[in-house]
């Protein structure tokens, strides 16, 4: 959470000069996004979100993230719409690096989530799926089960040991599960990291889902298990009302099919799974004394028991 | 600039809950401000920043500076209102830290200051000076040229010598300096800060002057020279043109004295002092792999030679 460049009055104004929005009123750089440098920007023609991509995002992608965005605004899901300058273009550089704006969207990301709200969330991702499904754009999940194990394999048990004794059993189970990863689920683009803070919320109501940079092509169940496993252990332990209204709020939109349906307890382990490994490889990677927050990654090892232990039930 | 305490959508819209500001819409953390963490808020009523006070500030003295900014956004200057609880309090308390909510001010900082943008911020602080005349506050200047000196003497000769084999030197000047300060010239409540980056520009125009929180009773002509010292070297050598401005700006609104005119020279080397000092102390408080950017104090000792080569002639 850093403002990570200076971006002067100046500059910016020749920036947003640079667009049809008129004169720039106001600009603060805003604690988001961790690979990311954005500022909440305001001009006579509306508020904005300016984000410099610092790092980690290939910039080759941007047309892909930005272009969704588009897509699946103009189809009314609650994301917001890029914005494009003069010329068309959905991104810019300034010193070297890639900027683009896109819409402020009204809202504040629930910490702990109400039945209602996961609801509304629920039934929100299930409309990004169907609105995506002709979405023209393609990319990879870099992040599936067989990536997030070599990952963890990576790390090795030795120093998987080092921040849990109890961590490198995951090792054998992940191997087994990647085995048995279903290959031929229907798919669309899903977003693959919709944690309540990437909800925006007015109320009971999404009013807009952010930070798509996971976004990809895979199975839509997949996404409604990454969801579930993001929201519904709000105090660490399993919350049965939040996780019936997700999937009830997903089903609203979209239903299940039998072959989906059955595959969710596997799949909300690949989520599980996921988090884990890049938890620990965070945790490796952070030195002891930085003053960053280390994020456990036995918490979802726990989750990952959970829906071992629940099988169909925790979606029921 | 950080955010250093997570505040959820929950705890703020209880928060909000306790103004007569409607709804929580929107609340982004904000890059700004070292000691606090602050949001940008939205309601159904308007915008404000949140500020939580982390740390330095001293809460006895929030009554000081609180009431400072609904005394001068009375009188028409361009600072922020605190907006009162329903109780009417200017601050409350969040998990034992204290909180206060003012206005929020279009505008954006200039990095490279105009000479409008200069003459206008001249006017402003000549305005603040006149309208907290009668405010009823009092606050001493805990960073006058003694205690400056004395924050330079506790670093000493040796560790000033290891950020610049030149910067002990200042310590003689800096004694005679104290020695001579005058002690008789006409006060008022001072900003004492006003850095670019403490004022919000509309065009050429000053919309908001932010960040009182060094504000004290002082000699008005001391804090002009602070605003020389921090807006005059906008490439490190002194913009003539701009210090025209910003004398002139402030005296369309109030003529110096003679005995402040005499004194200015000196009062700028005693607010260069002030800003070698605070960059020495944090300098040789900051590990040098520290990921912060620390400033040089002898940018402030190079001011500081100007003034005392420039002598009279900086401030017509």
């Amino acid at each position: 959470m850093a403002v990570y460049t200076h971006l002067g009055a100046e500059a910016l104004a020749r920036l947003i000069g640079e667009y049809a929005l008129g004169e720039l009123i106001s600009a603060k750089g805003i604690a988001e996004g961790v690979s990311n440098s954005n500022w909440l920007v305001e001009t006579t023609k509306g508020r904005f979100i300016l984000t410099m991509y610092e790092r980690r995002i290939d910039t080759a992608q941007l047309p892909f993230f930005l272009g969704l965005l588009d897509h699946l605004a103009a189809k009314g899901c609650a994301v917001p719409a890029t914005i494009h300058d003069r010329s068309g273009a959905a991104f810019r550089h300034v010193d070297g690096k890639a900027v683009a704006l896109i819409e402020f969207l009204p809202g504040v990301s629930p910490s702990v989530p109400t039945a209602e709200q996961a609801r509304s969330a629920g039934a929100a991702i299930a409309r990004v799926h169907l609105a995506a499904k002709d979405f023209d754009g393609n990319r990879t999940n870099d992040l599936a089960p067989a990536d997030t194990l070599a990952i963890l394999e990576k790390c090795g048990a030795e120093k998987l040991a080092t921040i849990d004794p109890e961590l490198p059993a995951i090792l054998p189970l992940a191997s087994d599960l990647v085995a048995h990863w279903p290959q031929d689920l229907p798919g669309s683009i899903i977003h693959s990291d919709l944690f309540p803070d990437n909800v925006l919320m007015l109320g009971g109501e999404v009013s807009g889902m952010i930070d798509f940079y996971f976004a990809c092509n895979d199975a839509m169940a997949y996404d409604l298990a990454v969801t579930h496993a993001a929201w519904c252990f709000p105090e660490g332990t399993y919350d049965a009302a939040l996780g019936h209204a997700l999937v009830a709020g997903y089903e609203s939109i979209r239903s299940l099919e039998k072959t989906e349906r059955d595959a969710l307890p596997l799949l909300a382990r690949g989520a599980c799974l996921r988090f884990i490994a890049s938890r620990a490889e965070d945790w490796l990677d952070t030195p002891p004394d930085a003053q960053v927050l280390r994020k456990d990654p036995m918490e979802f090892v726990r989750r990952w028991q959970f829906y071992d232990d629940a099988g169909r039930e925790a979606f029921e």
